[in-house]
């Protein structure tokens, strides 16, 4: 697997899992600092959270956009966790990168050739999801387009996909970690908030992935999930967070992993 | 529904069923004039071509760019036809509203919504594509943001969804057709090339989709196929194209619609 | 393509559109008889009319049973008309048998090997459903099982697959009627009741299927679809299926045949 | 959770993680008994074997038939270990009633009604595959039939769902645990063999299956996988088997169960 070094504490390597969390939205000063300050706690590195949102409808919350990432450096600041956050186009590439320690793209992007081309030209890690409607290969496709310039620091996050089963929001397609593990020499994240769109179905799903030999997770987590203002159905409390840590911690080292 | 005036002569309309035909991409000067001549003397009254070309992989051929426009204008020029081509980012989008008749956006930037938004500010006339992962409500939604700033002259293209069937590239969601008529108040084209992957299977479809109510069609049509850069096997000879045309005619009929 | 011969009257062969109405369930007697008689005169010539039906909660109506058979008879010989009734299992197989003109296969038995090896050991005409979850190909595998003991009086039915897409209750794979006739011999017939779900998209989608090149249909006809026990919203008055019929008799002539 | 008595040792209830493993069909004497013996000093409770085979296609091999019964019976009888065995039609109900420890049901007789009617009659344990193109509601309306006269020694079965992701065979729809389990009384296992369609995916997927918090197992473990006259590619050794069962012991005592 192809080590991916995204500061110069962390790198996400063939031993290692990465734990990711955070809100959906970084909704308000107040709200993504006492997050990280939380998460931080509970031993995450990495917190993400979202200033440019895709929404399906206009209507939506759209994001804080970049008084969301100035947040989000705060957040860092003070509390030294690396930040992922999304960029959904071209022209907030520059400001997403200079702030981001991870830039994401996101499953409606994903086959956004445009974007991944000018992403390609910056050298920050790289997560890639799989679009909902997306095959295992055409994921793969795609980390090709990031990787043209040299970059190869790509993971790749598998986030659900659209199947005829509704009673979760995406069916999570847990054989995607080996499948992309076989044919692809990056590592392999799982996104188990978005694929269940309930809070309840999300530990399962997690410790499914880390059972499946996922590299890490990314999860939405929120200081007070009820009043969020996305996603506000699957985003877990700090608790159950770190409930489910406590359980993906012990199923990684099964897989010869340890928690970063 | 919601008339869309292409230019001065074509409006789409509740009895009119628009063809819109031409190659996948344009490849030269001569393979793109070729056509639109031929085309021309079948009565088909928009030319398609792309030249920037959204590719699953960074190895394929992405296009002529600029150049291709410059050979679709020069298309129109010789033969009076309109042009319709796709744009792929915010980069390009300047000049493909310079030279296109109708802006296409495709399938997969069918939730892009930066570009929907950049797209929205300008009052061409846009094609739509439905995201082959997405429902018809997420369709219906992504039009919301290219008519937030008033342009109404939108048309909705269904062009085959990603399920478990496989003889066919994608599957044509015919039930499309009256479904949007219900929600929606664009008219809605079918892509029956793009569904069938064969062109073979390419008539049957354009018939049930001019059966279902559909107001019009958009066809790839290849001077000579096998040399296609792209999709060689979905497209039509002209032949092939004149025999459809005939048949089209005739059910348009059959559901009030007269071709143009 | 390989005829089917229905009765002394009826044959199924390249050139002919078999045209099949009835109620979903055989409710009662004056149910049945009035909608044989009123479909006798729009010139229907096969009526449907499910006497076991496959459920799938256990506490809906299962249907009349062998009663339900008998009113479908008793319907025939009133009205000339022939019949078509669904077997669910091998122990109703011999009172099917003897009632039926076609015997009918359901979706959901396309893969009951045991049963459609009982089925192929008779001679009647077999009308086999593909099952929502199945490939084309595996359809065709399932039509092989039938003609094991030479029985080629098969015809193949096309009723919607499962999708993500859910506006209708399935996702009609209008396709699958080109790539049916290319890879199997048999008729093929598009059932656009069951894949609608909605009585106001029967009509657009049998027109597909009429332009698609099917070689008939299977509708739904009620007297009342209000208080229909079961399938209520799907089912077309007779007014309604008077509409349709005069739309796909003109559709069937562009594609070479005649109603039957 | 309803707890399952399979015999007067084996109850699958709440704290209880079922390991069910052996071939796909049963294929000889020898064959049978090689694994069941192998697998007995695993650590294994029940074996599986097919003697009646649902196969697409009629030119497969279809089966010992009652043969086949009697060769599990003799596993039995010198192994100690239960079995499982497929019904796949009234007529051999008596027969795979009167060897069988617990009933399969499989995939594509989920909805086989008839069956499912004449099964709960019966008060054999009955272990109920998921039809791989229904919906979890569907599993759980079908496993109403089982119980209606009152035998709810039922357990569930995940083996995969059809989307259009064609790297396994099927999509294992891991979030069926958890939804399961929310909605529906029964023990649920998974059935990572059929998903996978490829021996190499096998172990990440029953890892996830244990870890999502399913109730037990079904792998197929052939003697010598490559002769192995049905499902060839999927079959672990039983050394692949053992090293599988390790791990899976490990996470069961994660979600607080115990291997049986």
């Amino acid at each position: 697997m192809n080590p991916v070094e995204i500061n110069d504490e962390l790198c996400l390597c063939d031993d290692t899992f990465l734990m990711i969390a955070g809100p959906c939205s970084v909704e308000s000063e107040e709200q993504i600092l006492e997050v990280a300050r939380e998460l931080k706690k509970t031993g995450v590195k990495v917190l993400r959270g979202g200033a440019f949102k895709p929404r399906t409808s206009p209507d939506s919350f759209q994001g804080l956009g970049e008084e969301g990432l100035k947040l989000l450096a705060k957040a860092r600041e003070e509390t030294g966790l690396a930040i992922i956050t999304e960029v959904m186009d071209e022209e907030n590439l520059p400001v997403v990168e200079e702030y981001a320690d991870i830039i994401q793209i996101g499953s409606r992007n994903s086959q956004n050739f445009s974007l991944l081309r000018k992403v390609s030209r910056q050298d920050k890690p790289v997560m890639l999801k799989r679009g909902f409607g997306n095959t295992v290969d055409e994921l793969i496709a795609s980390s090709k387009y990031l990787s043209m310039n040299g970059n190869k620091k790509i993971i790749l996050t598998e986030r659900g996909i659209r199947t005829f089963e509704q009673s979760t929001r995406f069916t999570l397609d847990i054989s995607a970690v080996p499948v992309l593990h076989e044919r692809s020499e990056y590592p392999v994240i799982i996104d188990p908030s978005h694929a269940a769109g309930a809070n309840r179905y999300v530990e399962p799903l997690a410790m499914a992935g880390a059972a499946a030999g996922a590299d890490g997770l990314i999860i939405e987590v929120h200081p007070n999930p009820k009043v969020a203002l996305s996603d506000a159905a699957q985003q877990l409390t700090v608790q159950q967070y770190n409930n489910l840590y406590s359980k993906v911690k012990q199923i990684a080292a099964i897989t010869g992993k340890r928690l970063i």
